[in-house]
């Protein structure tokens, strides 16, 4: 599989990130964002002022984004934080990987210490072993944290590595 | 000790609720906010739309304030999150206390199901203990998560309480 080429989102790529953003919010099932946000407030969240965003693409066509973050201000900014979607096209051929080695690798030069995902949805079985496979490990298990459309109330994963 | 009396913040309230997060917020210890934080962004922060906001006070001297917002929003806002700051003044007079146990009250008769802090720093042994005694417990530690300003990189705890 070819690596898609990942680029930092630019200030016209907000139609391009909705398209991705809007089927994962609509669905509800990955993410604790309100399924009936709207275009502004999504993308106002997606590219907040503490965030960095990218893009991957092949060909030119948008296939994925995160963002990159520290987890906290202040005395917790040393350790990052990312988030990411893919076109339901897109989904198996590698793209959410590839963006998640890309931000492992942001970090660390960086400087970064760690990297947490506090939210992981338990359902999400992808992208558990996903992380996993990239050196993540669960840290415990939140209770019944998430609300979801289907499955109703199932528990959050918080994930950690070291960098 | 006799329970301070709690209310809502309100739009007059800015210069009372500085006093009290400025000392916490400069010393760095338990919060993870920049420390050189402004007045207008710590009360941006902790007045922010998706919180409710009030003060404890005795004599109508304010001694406290707590915040008290969904963890997540979407699927993750049936699991509350709350902070507290105290004058230094009104340590080990009960305040805390007496503004958690208003907290959890709220968070119950608001439908929640659950209370969650998210980055309770572990060398708070003050506030883990008091959250243990109101039913808290420990989900797991963010290693060396915060950078505390003297005792360098610790943990930091996730404690969770089901309502």
């Amino acid at each position: 599989m070819i690596d898609p080429v990942i680029r930092r989102a630019g200030l016209n790529d907000g139609p391009v990130l909705w398209a991705i953003l809007a089927p994962v919010i609509r669905a509800g099932e990955t993410y604790a964002l309100p399924r009936d946000m709207g275009a502004d407030a999504a993308l106002d969240y997606w590219l907040s002022a503490e965030k960095q965003t990218f893009i991957a693409e092949r060909d030119g066509i948008a296939l994925g984004t995160y963002y990159l973050r520290p987890n906290q201000p202040g005395g917790g900014a040393h350790v990052a934080n990312a988030g990411f979607m893919t076109t339901p096209a897109a989904r198996g051929q590698g793209i959410a990987r590839a963006m998640a080695r890309d931000a492992l690798a942001r970090a660390r030069a960086a400087g970064y210490r760690a990297m947490q995902f506090n939210f992981v949805i338990a359902t999400n079985a992808g992208a558990i072993a996903l992380w996993e496979s990239l050196g993540f490990r669960t840290l415990c298990r939140l209770p019944l944290a998430f609300d979801h459309p289907h499955a109703g109330l199932v528990d959050a994963l918080v994930m950690f590595q070291e960098l």
